[in-house]
């Protein structure tokens, strides 16, 4: 499977040099807001503009599950994919409040839940809130990566062609992005050590809240999978090996997305494996991605290090849902209001610098 | 000078029982929310609450003037305080603009400025977010530190009791503690050393912005004004001789806040410097306040560790007048959203955890 994707290099020397010059007279010390000034300059070069406008933000939560938690990789059964679905539709999840409380639109993506959520409804009925995009034989999840490869090469094509699709579909130049899917730190895991080279031990942490003997277990079944694959090599193979579904379609949300030049709030550890696997196809890609925090899950550390990024917050969150994006996201807000509405020196009558060394 | 300032314990073990089981009973695995968790129960103790709100947030940024600055310890002049103060009731600030993007109310106090804000106009009026609250002399700053106390015992007292009838004058149960006093982060850099026996050298900081050799210098001049003050060991003595009136109001601020249990967000290292010095007589202060952000001023570190705190951000800010309170608010009401509003597993019928060690 090959897939070619690349992007515009969106460095800009005159408009890098605009926007430093807008932030360096705002009433404020020059660098004293320290890295919301570099956020506002990221923005600034994704959205084309020293005075970006961040419009119609859209959090989507990918959804899929995976066959591997048949060997006890997780805290949680199953089911519980689709449970949290119906909770996020509801209302009722961290991610539903956090996107309620700062406006931002929630959809959620069924890319492969072992469910249906449209089971008893007439034909052609939507739900408000879902999309189902399951490319064929994702109704089942993803197959047991330690016994064949969790998607088919077509099955992933098709589910990064629904991420790009999908993303099409969406207003707006800035999208958050979440996931869930019982098993998503497995894969994750897999993804991160296949594509560093890192050890699979030091990739795998307690996902949903194992302990030390669990996740002893979880390692010693991840480093079987990636024995079994071990020609699984190219960022694509990798993902098909390994899945999930929730994942190879946020591979493609995060390619158009990038493509389209929207803002890319990435949250955790997961959506951190999808963007892994487009900057090995496309580094370019981490020129529009903004990593929301630092999760708790001990891989998403080395990860943040392989890719050369920091995230904003580093508040021990290891939810997913993509409730880390949804907090971060007012700094995106805040950045973007600097750049727009704070005064300058001379239009405030602010006296500047005078001493260094006195 | 003395002052007796006592609180409550907030500890309450049935209170911390019952927000841990409600937190503990939502949808996510336990302790997903991280630092989040412990911040909705900080702040479920402090409002006695397991579904505490949060209701109109004030934002207060206490304004003064430093003597110490003739000594060229800033790389700012003196009248930027005013001009800045004139920029913030303008609404041109950092400060004033994130006030405004997450719906807080912005007052500004005249502590001590070398300004006249009311110049020229009728007596009695008053202007929209301003409050003058200057105790006899305060028209002139500070005294410079370097050749008499800052403040005299009666100029501190009045001060802190100026910042504690303010308080008491705003609503809401949530205060967010900002400042702008060119030449404070000297008095907050002597404050540090004072109270906890570091040596001024590494308390001491760039500020808006020396160079090296600029900050050699000031780090003379402010050992120069510790030996001139070696008898001013208490945390008010310290007060008085280093100042500044806006420190000396925020104190006052402070206690009010804490004795009313308010949520109290603190700033940067000027605020710290405060709490430091409230703290100092009562260490239940700290039950109260939440440490917005970790500030680039190298002090704030220092300060931060011998009050035994951990800040929710960690940006490189060094702007002060508020910023990275108002950065770090949305977090806070996160954090009692989740306690009010997020699903049980109960409610949602969401599956519980099944697996430990498989």
């Amino acid at each position: 499977m090959t897939l070619s994707f690349q992007l515009d290099d969106l460095q800009n020397p005159a408009l890098t040099a605009a926007l430093q010059s807008v932030l360096d007279n705002k009433t404020k010390p020059q660098g004293s807001l320290g890295r919301l000034e570099g956020l506002a300059q990221q923005i600034g070069q994704i959205l084309g503009s020293t005075a970006p406008v961040l419009e119609a933000p859209q959090m989507v939560v990918f959804a899929g599950d995976h066959g591997l938690t048949a060997r006890g990789v997780s805290a949680f059964p199953s089911e519980v994919t689709w449970q949290m679905v119906e909770n996020f539709l509801a209302g009722g999840a961290a991610v539903s409040l956090l996107s309620r409380q700062h406006g931002i639109a929630l959809t959620v993506v069924d890319c492969g839940v072992k469910h249906d959520f449209l089971a008893g409804l007439p034909p052609g009925t939507q739900r408000p809130g879902l999309r189902v995009c399951k490319v064929a034989g994702a109704e089942l999840g993803t197959a047991d990566a330690s016994a064949q490869s969790a998607m088919t090469p077509a099955q992933c094509q098709g589910a990064i062609q629904n991420g790009r699709d999908l993303v099409r579909s969406l207003p707006g130049n800035a999208l958050l992005l979440g996931e869930m899917g019982i098993g998503n730190t497995s894969a994750a895991s897999l993804l991160l050590a296949r594509l560093t080279g890192l050890d699979i031990a030091v990739c795998t942490g307690a996902g949903t809240g194992l302990d030390a003997a669990a996740v002893q277990h979880k390692t010693a079944v991840l480093r079987e999978v990636l024995a079994l694959h071990s020609h699984a090599t190219t960022p694509l193979e990798a993902l098909s090996a390994f899945g999930g579904f929730e994942i190879a379609t946020l591979v493609g949300a995060v390619m158009e997305a990038a493509a389209q030049r929207r803002v890319i709030l990435v949250d955790g550890f997961i959506v951190s494996a999808a963007v892994l696997v487009v900057s090995a196809l496309e580094p370019r890609v981490l020129q529009r991605c903004i990593f929301a925090h630092r999760s708790g899950e001990r891989g998403h550390t080395l990860m943040l290090e392989h890719l050369g990024v920091q995230a904003l917050l580093d508040l021990g969150l290891r939810l997913g849902e993509g409730s880390g994006a949804a907090l971060a996201w007012p700094l995106l807000q805040s950045a973007c209001a600097i750049l727009r509405d704070m005064a300058s020196f001379t239009s405030a009558g602010v006296s500047e610098k005078v001493i260094n060394t006195p």
